[in-house]
């Protein structure tokens, strides 16, 4: 059965691959798994009919049968589970692969998305100027010592699996703001996850989206 | 072979159950499985040694023979995978469970802990009334979703699972606050967890150790 997901029918980021249904789709191009999307507007995330599906009115959703999903992490680790090519076979290895997933999720990007919001919505208060420099701070410590974990390996873990692919799709997020840039082999970890033909087949089907929605 | 999980020698909160190490021994505890604790000062959290196990500085840490585990939702979702109890078998239900779990430390811890950091690192600054109204209206955001989907239902998806144990315990940390106040059915919701045995032997084995720590 093809699966359902639900994306921004007009993404506020201009198709650049930042909304959570990115990382969705790149799972689902990694197990090379055809999946169905259904666009919803800012309005109908919002609406009895969404809240349904997703309890907090966002996107992505993931509808397959009777199973309806929400949280990108646990929507990848569903697609990670029941297809090959995400999580090692050894049990171990699949721990610690999973370790990762929460990792990029609730260490790494919990300061990265505060940093977000504090660009976003103390730009223009009087203290912007300090506040910047704390969020910035926050958001430092977890990747620098991820940065040091990593070293100079390809992979958090051996080869790549659903703890690269959640980690570098929360370090894409912040890849235009700068921060990445201090870390060099963190940047070339997100160039490397950005080089993926998954990748690349999930970015162009969600910026089709975008432009499909700007010369309709 | 009996795990040991790290937890800090001197817990900064004086044994209220606020360290992450209390989801973790919970989750132990509900599936009936003894464990060791390894006490760890904050010098050598940063230390190399213990950065090997956890690349981020931090407790809990899991070893279990060969296997070491960071992060506290992968290591409570280890032990619900490998233990009866904290995940249904119905697969749908297991997956929509796993969902609940990213949800808590994705979507709503994350508002939670910025609005810990601000109270406690802006506190002294002259713009903290303002800042205060911002991150509290961000936690109060996800928090109402949240009461409304639960409802008057005793658990987030029928029996208690480990999604209710994550979400509990991230609803748990923000207790004293008053900002749980405003949901009445997420304050019941988190008595109810705390009313489980096995979150009381849980919580009496972490204020064991602050009790040990000041009669020392």
């Amino acid at each position: 059965m093809t699966p359902t997901i639900t994306a921004f029918s007009q993404s506020p980021d201009r198709g650049r691959g930042l909304a959570r249904d990115m990382r969705v789709r790149w799972a689902l191009e990694e197990v090379g798994r055809p999946y169905d999307v259904r666009l919803v507007s800012f309005g109908e995330m919002k609406e009895a009919a969404h809240r349904a599906l997703h309890p907090f009115g966002q996107i992505p959703t993931y509808q397959e049968g009777d199973l309806v999903l929400f949280e990108s992490g646990a929507i990848v680790f569903h697609i990670a589970e029941r297809h090959a090519g995400l999580l090692p076979d050894d049990a171990n290895a699949r721990a610690r692969a999973i370790a990762w997933m929460f990792c990029a999720l609730n260490t790494v990007e919990p300061p990265l998305v505060g940093r977000e919001i504090a660009m976003r919505e103390e730009r223009d208060k009087p203290w912007y100027e300090q506040r910047l420099r704390m969020v910035e701070d926050c958001a430092r410590k977890p990747l620098g010592e991820l940065s040091s974990r990593l070293g100079d390996a390809q992979w958090l873990d051996g080869a790549f699996g659903a703890g690269d692919l959640l980690m570098a799709a929360v370090l894409f997020r912040s890849k235009g703001s700068g921060i990445l840039d201090e870390f060099p082999n963190l940047a070339a970890y997100v160039a490397r996850g950005e080089a993926r033909p998954a990748f690349q087949r999930a970015f162009a089907a969600q910026l089709a989206v975008f432009t499909a929605a700007s010369s309709g």
